[in-house]
């Protein structure tokens, strides 16, 4: 049977086989929830990067841009890192460049994957069903928060875990641990994901509405996936 | 109140200020379960190396030498790493040096923290009455296999941080999640341990024994501490 893997952060993906495995990037809170919910309204294309100056010039290029460092937004940026901000009507065939503390890094050190796509719980279904598809072995590479593995992007490895039982078979204990950490949190994701530093950090911001909103599953069952350095739809 | 993290891997380790930190390291199957040992039948001196060359020069001043490598010892060691080749007679009053793949390691990246106490369920109690004697924040280094998270070094951390519990709080979402894991197998350790990878791969070497003893807890109440360079008995 094939195996599924789980990088916790993105500072171990040196020790996974990045050619030769899928890979779904994931950073719940709220970059890849974002990126879903934007393709979701008619985002074209979304291109990640990880420093604001690229961004930026992307930006003179014409593209819409979008940045958050430690949470918030810098100044000068078409969007912010909330879900919400992506429903609105410029997005519909926009081109779009984010730069995020997490997420993009994460994509960019999972590029050499043959088949990247970016995973949310908004689109969770459709990702199982392109790994079901997927020939090969797969790997969750979790964004966590600036290094250190955190409990929601966790949370999504061990839910996608769970819905390829049957197809995939756990590699290793990372994703044993993950699967577990999933089923004692499943009947209240949002209650298990209040005692965390990180969404403590969100909540700060006063974002509780987008904690919800990155928790609901297949609201848009879309699948972006990384062509070069960009990403379109599948 | 003060806090407690886990350091899942020692590759994380430059994500922690080792500095100001109380360090648990922790390496079950067998590491840090075979220095507890060691010192419970009379060890006065380990010292833990990387190099397995730096082993042998120990062993030609005088020191008893233990060496593994994916779980085997190589020839020309006195010790391997099994908990039971310490419970004999020549190791009281002896000076060993050590060295493993991942346990040693941990121990180096951790050297600078000014409280390093080597831990496994054999010590737990112990380890957690220093922790709540030391009047700062604490980080349990886990060791790992070759860089990526395994459970039963996981478990060691989340049932510390239980103890620990009303003395201090639990920092950030690894702790967290390994004290879930915790929670989780604390009914039937061995049973959680066998499903894991880490775990399979050492039953493939004959060493079910070496998985039970490792499991038990508190069979000998002492504290081992980094002085210099070298692991004493505080």
């Amino acid at each position: 049977m094939r195996k599924i893997d789980v990088c916790l952060s993105p500072e171990l993906i040196h020790l996974y086989d990045i050619p030769n495995l899928a890979v779904v990037v994931v950073d719940i809170f709220r970059a890849t929830s974002c990126m879903v919910t934007a393709f979701a309204h008619g985002a074209k294309e979304i291109v990640p990067v990880e420093k604001m100056d690229l961004c930026h010039a992307y930006g003179l290029k014409g593209y819409l841009t979008s940045a958050e460092r430690n949470g918030v937004t810098p100044e000068g940026f078409d969007f912010d890192n909330s879900p919400f901000s992506y429903q609105v009507e410029k997005v519909k065939g926009s081109k779009i460049c984010v730069t995020t503390t997490n997420g993009t890094v994460a994509i960019r050190k999972s590029r050499k994957s043959p088949a990247l796509f970016v995973g949310a719980f908004l689109n969770i279904s459709r990702v199982a069903e392109a790994l079901k598809q997927w020939e090969g072995d797969a790997l969750i590479v979790c964004a966590g928060w600036k290094g250190k593995p955190n409990l929601e992007d966790t949370l999504f490895a061990g839910a996608l875990i769970d819905l390829l039982q049957g197809t995939y078979r756990v590699a290793d204990d990372a994703a044993m641990m993950a699967l577990g950490t999933y089923h004692q949190a499943a009947s209240n994701m949002l209650q298990a994901v209040k005692g965390s530093s990180h969404v403590n950090r969100l909540l700060g911001l006063g974002i509780e509405k987008d904690i919800s909103f990155c928790l609901e599953r297949d609201l848009y069952p879309i699948l972006p996936r990384l062509k070069g350095n960009k990403l379109r739809l599948d």
